[in-house]
């Protein structure tokens, strides 16, 4: 049976997940809504780190030990910019640059985010459709108790997620609309999934483009997010370092409670008990991801319960 | 005696001149300007051949087999855009790309790029100013037999000079405004001097600046140009081809003739003799810069020859 999968996704986590499915299910069958809210603008190129990321992934040439960027990249260009006296706080790998580029020089010729984004996964050999949240500019913007707001990459790259967060805006999300593509996945979807990303960094994003959660929420099929908070901590980055500054506990039950009414099943971690979880479908199974075959054991695990939930 | 010079050049024939004039004179009293006609955007980069070959040659970090570009640049990010498909026609070597990203953010918050230039000699330790002809963006372009009109690095670079010139406009030149830079150094230039560039892809260019030739014209100051023919052949590029193409002899004579008042010396090559030269002061060295000491000797020789004039 062929089963429409749709993924919303940030970064490495979304991305491990994404991997997984992408070697259990037929391309046509897997969507990935990416976050563009980390999108920004470096030398004049323009920087997709999710986009990136899970292209990357997908196309199997993702470094293994940082999660992001390319297995083997050489740094040329980030040490002529040092030798040129620049602060080289953001990581550009040569063969990176090489994807920013292409990029660049097509939003410059006005070739939307989606096309860009089809167009590299076509060179990089990735199938499954990977589709940025909509084709707007969108900034998230962190406001912090040292520095003010802060620019995203400022805060995660360059202060390394230490700043305490106050809050956080999309700026540019009033205006960004959601593609016809995002919007034909989403109502297409036989399942809605929500990768182990930070809900509040990758997930809210793409939640809040305009009209975009009121859709999935409307979609009367599974709606499962797969937790990023295990044992009481991020698997990777600020996620439970956020959470207990923007006052909640750092617990996937804290996250089952944000996610709340979008969803209808949430996958937590066999080292977590499933109390507390609100969404009327819960399991748990082994959600981190350390290995290639852990990816898609666990993709796997998720579609076969969600297969045997019988109603939603 | 501190004597202010200030050179016209283009590409590698001005620059490695530029490198001599720099050897023998306080950096105070020597103002480059540049051939910003080749500018062009690639991949989303802001490039200006140039600028980027007076500044490397004066810095010494020039490659001395192409007289362009770095020496020892390695070149990740084209081979990784090779990977992605692309037709790499132009050669972006790694820390050349750093050098292009640098303008290209400075560009985009605004900077001149005679801001851009002056910062970018600083940090290459090159203390000369070098001043781009214009801070606006002015485009060669080429009509050619074969193809029709083509951006100046399609003819240069992709179709290595080979296309049959028919005739040559340099787009956006109306709007280009002498800067106060470029006024300022010709105002106050002792020796003008014009580099054995290609007359009318490097030197008619910045000749082409509103208001900038009769500047020049009207200085009573020596006015000498270098020949880039010598015995009847371009020393480096299209220079001999494209003047038979335009209906000119291929000739140091028709040079001179080209340039006509707007100088009133010139340096032949000993090869050639001085007949036909129509400047009334004429002077043969030899021109062709093999080596270092070739352009240092060289400079010293044209401005020794310069100051014996007695009157202009």
């Amino acid at each position: 049976m062929a089963l429409k999968v749709v993924t919303l996704v940030g970064g490495v986590g979304g991305a491990k997940l994404a991997f997984g499915l992408a070697q259990i299910l037929p391309p046509d069958d897997l969507t990935l809504i990416v976050n563009t809210g980390d999108d920004f603008w470096h030398y004049g190129l323009r920087i997709c780190p999710d986009l990136d990321t899970i292209l990357y992934t997908l196309a199997g040439v993702v470094d293994p030990a940082n999660g992001w960027g390319i297995a083997g990249d050489t740094t040329q260009v980030l040490e002529a910019l040092r030798g040129y006296g620049e602060d080289t706080w953001f990581r550009l790998g040569d063969r990176d640059i090489a994807t920013h580029l292409l990029r660049t020089a097509w939003l410059r010729e006005g070739v939307t985010l989606t096309e860009i984004a089809a167009r590299l996964a076509a060179r990089l050999g990735v199938k499954p459709r990977v589709l940025p949240m909509t084709d707007a500019p969108v900034a998230t913007r962190v406001d912090t108790l040292e520095y003010g707001e802060l620019e995203f990459q400022a805060y995660f790259v360059r202060h390394r997620w230490q700043p305490t967060v106050r809050s956080l805006r999309f700026e540019g999300i009033e205006a960004a609309a959601m593609t016809p593509q995002v919007e034909m996945a989403l109502r297409q979807a036989d399942i809605i999934l929500v990768g182990p990303s930070n809900p509040w960094l990758s997930i809210d994003p793409i939640l809040a483009v305009p009209g975009l959660r009121q859709l999935i929420e409307s979609r009367p099929v599974p709606r499962v997010a797969i937790t990023p908070i295990v044992g009481g901590r991020a698997v990777k980055g600020p996620a439970a370092k956020l959470m207990l500054e923007l006052g909640y506990d750092a617990s996937m039950k804290a996250v089952s409670c944000y996610y709340g009414d979008l969803l209808n099943g949430f996958v937590s971690d066999v080292v977590d008990s499933l109390e507390g979880v609100i969404q009327p479908h819960a399991v748990a199974f082994e959600t981190v991801m350390e290995s290639d075959n852990h990816k898609i054991e666990l993709a796997k695990a998720v579609l076969e319960w969600i297969q045997c939930w019988g109603s939603v």
